[in-house]
């Protein structure tokens, strides 16, 4: 198995994506060459993770403005392409609005632009996780003043993978353990796309202990007291700290109630929707019923829950770790 | 594809088993000649749920004697088969008892005895699932007065493929939708053995509506008001009420407890261990890795959680729906 470095990397006019729906079987690179190559990727996950999904769209862009698409067509194809990630959204957003700006009106001009604003992101994105790294490293580091080993659980892949670089739940267990903190991560399988699978893989990279239960194992752990906090990234936070992030989040933030263990969410910035008053307003994705199974039964496939910003503890941006009720201070 | 009647019948010397680990792909029968053969049903799940391990483990003990095999052999070795269901030992030590009390000494006489016990147990547990339905299917028709349709959510299999006939928790649904109820089935999961596979298609098979979703739905789904009851069946009821049961189910009680859905454990009087005190004491079974994936990943495959009695509104055995603290008074 050869050693995936990036998740997304510009090479000449394409982009170059790691196929995530190859993993971790195979370490395979897809080519996006078009506007239809890059809301494929999105749409079948073979890039997914929030902020990836963002970074992506944004390049989306700039290859649909190569292709002389107008943007009346790019930017609905792109923002259809899921609904509850708010990067996306926000992403698309920011490269609408440096092309509003510009003075420039070629569409070779414009889809430079629109690229090198795809660039920041991606970069500006590998940055905010960094930090989130550091602030959330303290909480980790607290955890490992009372124990040997610190307990981590988190659900669906929150690593590098969902990311331009550096993850964003994984990116605090990554600082911890380059300190020095003997820690221990609970992967879990995050059916029905079996993004735990991709977790284990990142973590096995690293060398880092880890081991893999099923969704449903996380109440016994934590009433067997073998987790000390769990750390979930996001798709989309509501003004008020309501957080969508995969389905099965909310179960884990329930029995960390019921057990004393804190639960926080590590996103950037850009993931919070200010505009979104709750959960309530957050569209759930309902994906195919033939992720659950080839058999002909009757499925339902919400991928997303809500967790109430009560059962928060702390989000981890890149500017500090903050309760769900002090977000609106960071709206900008 | 064939159609199953029944889990569990006498067949000459033989016993016959509906071999469920090819279900739902293929009605397949599997056929029970020695001590071995039963012990392996029940070790592989080709037999499950509590009940019908029961009886299977009684004809095991037959099908030993009847090899002229020591009971100091057949019954440790029936034992060991599988920690949690305390139905196996419960079975194993009934039919210890007959023999022990008989004045006979003939191991052919001894095995036609254990043999008789075993088809008492069988016919018995059918008869029990059968009350159990009975109570339940009240529970059903209060919820029916105020709803058009009524979205019972269950988890794991324990309808009539876990049981000799009629299953536990899904023995209400059989009858209310018998008595013209209109209902509608959540059908979770159940990783890593998909066990709610065997659900779906029980319910198939009854024509009743029902909806697979994965385990890690259950939260979104009672938050969105889609659940106005849960009934699960049981692999052993400590005598304070706590319950263990498939692994994921204590996770159903808490969102159950936080969305104000009553959850209800279904099983025989033979499933309560009133010599256990409670949950703490109830041995969990940890499965093989290469249940969960076939990959090389650490994994942990805890098979059982405990749901604590308090999160939990009745339990409907065959003689009523008692209050967990209750139970004690079935003593006998």
């Amino acid at each position: 198995m050869g050693r995936a470095v990036r998740t997304i990397a510009e090479d000449g006019d394409d982009i170059v994506i790691l196929d995530q729906t190859r993993l971790p079987q195979e370490v395979v690179y897809a080519r996006l060459k078009s506007l239809a190559d890059a809301a494929h990727a999105i749409r079948s996950m073979q890039v997914r993770g929030a902020p990836l999904i963002g970074a992506t769209a944004a390049y989306g862009v700039a290859l649909g403005l190569a292709e002389q698409l107008p943007p009346e067509q790019i930017f609905p194809t792109l923002a259809a392409t899921r609904p509850t990630a708010v990067n996306l959204h926000w992403a698309l957003a920011r490269v609408a609005r440096v092309l509003e700006k510009s003075a420039l009106t070629g569409r070779r001009e414009l889809a430079a632009l629109a690229w090198s604003e795809a660039r920041n992101i991606a970069l500006e994105d590998a940055e905010a996780n960094a930090a989130i790294g550091r602030h959330g490293l303290e909480i980790v580091r607290e955890i490992a003043k009372r124990k040997q080993r610190v307990e981590v659980m988190t659900h669906c892949n929150a690593g590098w993978l969902a990311t331009a670089a550096n993850g964003t739940a994984l990116s605090p267990v990554y600082a911890a353990w380059t300190a020095g903190i003997d820690l221990h991560v609970w992967v879990s399988e995050t059916r029905p796309r079996n993004q735990g699978l991709l977790t284990a893989w990142e973590l096995a990279e690293a060398a880092i202990p880890h081991t893999l239960v099923v969704d449903s194992a996380a109440g016994l752990l934590m009433m067997q007291g073998q987790v000390d906090c769990i750390i979930v990234g996001a798709d989309r936070i509501a003004g008020n700290g309501d957080t969508a992030n995969k389905i099965g989040t909310y179960l884990k933030a329930l029995a960390a109630r019921a057990h004393g263990v804190p639960f926080y969410v590590a996103a950037p910035i850009s993931t919070i929707d200010f505009a979104c008053v709750d959960g309530a307003h957050i569209p759930i994705e309902e994906r195919a019923a033939s992720e659950v199974t080839d058999g002909e039964v009757p499925v339902a496939n919400p991928a997303f829950d809500v967790t109430p910003s009560g059962l928060i503890a702390g989000i981890i941006t890149e500017v500090g770790v903050f309760p769900p009720s002090a977000l609106r201070a960071l709206e900008r």
